[in-house]
């Protein structure tokens, strides 16, 4: 790389933030600086970086001066008000949350599915949702091969989606339970321990949360076809990494199990695990800590003429949000797409 | 009752067992007797039978010489080899393993749904599986209004459907984690505790588990229509109890969320729970304890031209399994069904 790339992470002492900075790390992303950004809650502490640390500075309006890149994992909030600012420095975003997911003006990018889609970009890259990665990733191929056209989901989503206060809600539940104390309950309206809570996100007007409403959006916007069909139920359960999803899908032309299995085991990101005779299919115990995303349980449906059932899982922390964004920046890098066009784009 | 009802449970010191004698004691069932009945190995100990104990007795063929009707709830291959046994001694069984469930002989029964079914029985009633009998509350009422044709479901099953081994498995393996040591793996192929196993009972041919086939093959006999479509993906989640349920349902003719809601509510043995805007749901933690099924989420799947979406929840242990089987004895009691017509029926 030529080019300067001074990179800042927002929401640096998150869950998220921290997972992309170890990826940034490990991957050895070319950045020629990494600035740490929160806010001003957390100004002064320090976050792990490679074999050190970082100090954290305040995310402010100004901070983007000397930043070429940054990637955004704050909230939507803070994104809504903070990102127009960076792009107005001439920075670049890639933001990890879902409050320009669904802007006409930024592409929605998981690299393996649709990388071209960076190349008309604004100034803002938007991460899709955890639950929609991993699903488009496997989706992607077979849609190529046999059009999908209706997809029923239903998932089985980790508490690190909602972030570490969640992780720590879980654990002290488990706790208090075992020590016959009640469970309290902080983050999540009801007790999540060895429960089931079909809510995540926000209830909309149409019985949907926000969360399944955007796997149906979000699909059809990364997989470029308004004609896929996503109807979804999203379930919080008491897992701490790794979102699992059961996956009915509809398509166009026939494709047997073996074929889908064959097809898969080219696809870029996926990896398929699909062995029932020797206990093998995806779990989310073996999927944390992966870059992959495993798909198995892969059977025809016999309900309909042309259907496939499959099991998808992945570390809903990692290849949902924080590799997923690593990689769209390196795609930007990659492409030489590192500029801003319009600085006044988002600003309104 | 004026007819004398010599009862005996088979499997008395198990999970459901225990639940039955419970079940038993709080409804107050007409018996005149009631015998505790086990393997060898659990000869000499006691079960809690309403204020008292109940010695337990050893399972042998010729256990019912004295008994009128006999709950089973000791494994398919104790059923196979006693239920005939118990039949030959002019004794009626009610059976709640899956060995008798698609026997053309026997009757699949949910006294909600098909109790004329018990007229035609012939000295075995089976008692479905508690993933299929809290479904099938729930679709056979939306099934009389409007024909259901297709229904995929993913289910999130809790490890007390397993039995008490199970239980214990998933307490014993949150211990060891929370203490830093290694979880033990004993009667799950895998770890369940903060895991997803997407596998419940064994793999068949066609990829499937008997557990999924069961909801598919269960459901057509019990609503007596081989026209609905069943296809199912079965999921162990670490929840101790109740069973969790997103059913996707096409119709024949449309309904509408609100209509389903009116016609649910006037149903036997649900409970309509469905309040979002006020985090009003189904989950396990609700359910367990509980005599009904509770029907929540539901909304209208907008992929399809007459489709809806819902969550269903049950205690496994009470209505997935002791509960339903106490209500098939009531309803052979009510209806005057307590006689063996051909004691050799099935002696093979």
């Amino acid at each position: 790389m030529s080019k300067q790339c001074r990179l800042a992470v927002v929401g640096a002492t998150g869950a998220v933030g921290r997972e992309m900075l170890s990826t940034i790390a490990a991957r050895g992303f070319p950045a020629t600086s990494v600035t740490a950004l929160a806010s001003s809650r957390s100004v002064g502490s320090k976050v792990p970086f490679g074999d050190g640390d970082l100090p954290v500075y305040e995310l402010t309006t100004t901070a983007f001066k000397d930043i070429d890149l940054a990637i955004f994992s704050a909230g939507g909030g803070t994104s809504e008000q903070f990102a127009p600012h960076a792009v107005a420095a001439g920075c670049v975003v890639v933001d990890n949350s879902s409050a320009w997911r669904m802007d006409g003006r930024c592409p929605l990018v998981v690299p393996e599915v649709n990388i071209h889609a960076l190349d008309k970009h604004n100034g803002i890259i938007a991460n899709p949702n955890c639950s929609t990665i991993q699903m488009v990733l496997v989706l992607k191929p077979l849609h190529d091969a046999v059009r999908i056209r209706r997809v029923v989901v239903s998932t089985y989503q980790a508490v690190s989606g909602t972030g570490q206060k969640a992780i720590v809600e879980l654990e002290t539940q488990v706790r208090q339970l075992f020590n016959m104390q009640d469970p309290e309950t902080k983050i999540y309206p009801h007790r999540i321990a060895f429960n089931c809570l079909p809510h995540i996100d926000v209830f909309l007007e149409n019985g949907y949360t926000k969360e399944e409403m955007k796997m149906t959006l979000e699909t059809i916007k990364i997989m470029e076809d308004p004609k896929i069909a996503v109807t979804a139920t999203c379930v919080r359960v008491p897992v701490f990494y790794g979102h699992s999803e059961s996956v009915n899908v509809e398509t166009e032309k026939k494709l047997t199990p073996t074929q889908a299995r064959a097809i898969l085991s080219q696809a870029p990101g996926v990896h398929v695990y699909d062995n029932p005779s020797q206990n093998m299919y995806p779990m989310p115990l073996d999927a944390a800590g992966e870059d992959a995303t495993f798909v198995g349980r892969i059977r025809e449906d016999e309900t309909i003429a042309n259907g496939l059932n499959m099991w998808i899982v992945a570390d809903n922390i990692r290849k949902g949000a924080a590799l997923n964004a690593v990689q769209i920046a390196e795609g930007l890098l990659a492409r030489d797409l590192l500029r801003v066009k319009n600085k006044k784009a988002f600003l309104s």
